[in-house]
């Protein structure tokens, strides 16, 4: 494969970088929209279509080669029918991811409650 | 102000293409990082040399004038002390955010308890 920096491309028009060598963050975004949308039982098709964006620009994102925008990250976010800051939730990394992930995961009555007990522990803002 | 589009501006070799007319998400992740930054006392200067950014760069980017990439939003998150999700997390917008937001706020005590507590509750995950 012909080495083309990421600055060429860009200036050669194109808009959607595609690296050779992912980086790290990009790889774990890339692999938790792959583990989100397989929850989902979703093919790469699927969420292509459902995001708007082209399934190998899909791919390249989930194998962590494509630079990723928040408009993208919002894009694939609606289309798996879940909060943007999800896709870049990482539960294995953090106790607040693995709280987010696992709230995400409850159903709707039980989230309400839990929001609502948090509103009640929660002491850091002024009262109403 | 003379009129640039983004593309013009990324073929004469800019990298960090700033907007003359918002975007509404890039408003909204703009306006979360000035809330995150404001919480901790932090001024623009601060959060900018604490996230290896330019003063004017981060200045855009709370206006919601700059295209946001994840590495950029891992490296402001990084600087603020929060997982890179805090950074697109929208309490106003949507419950599982709100949630999200409050656990933040709790001690780390707190949030082990709760991290425990979410995972008795949840039911979605085989049993190990």
């Amino acid at each position: 494969m012909v080495g083309i920096s990421d600055t060429l491309m860009r200036e050669l028009g194109g808009t959607v970088p595609r690296r050779t060598e992912p980086k790290p963050l990009c790889l774990k975004v890339g692999a938790r929209i792959r583990e989100l949308r397989t929850e989902r039982g979703m093919s790469l098709q699927d969420l292509a279509e459902a995001g708007a964006l082209s399934k190998g620009h899909l791919s390249s994102i989930e194998q962590g080669l494509a630079a990723i925008t928040i408009e993208t990250v919002e894009r694939i976010a609606a289309a798996l029918g879940v909060s943007p800051f999800c896709v870049i939730t990482f539960p294995e990394d953090d106790e607040l991811d693995r709280i987010a992930d696992l709230a995400r995961k409850l159903p709707k009555g039980e989230r309400r409650k839990l929001r609502k007990e948090l509103e009640g522990r929660t002491t850091h803002e002024p009262p109403a």
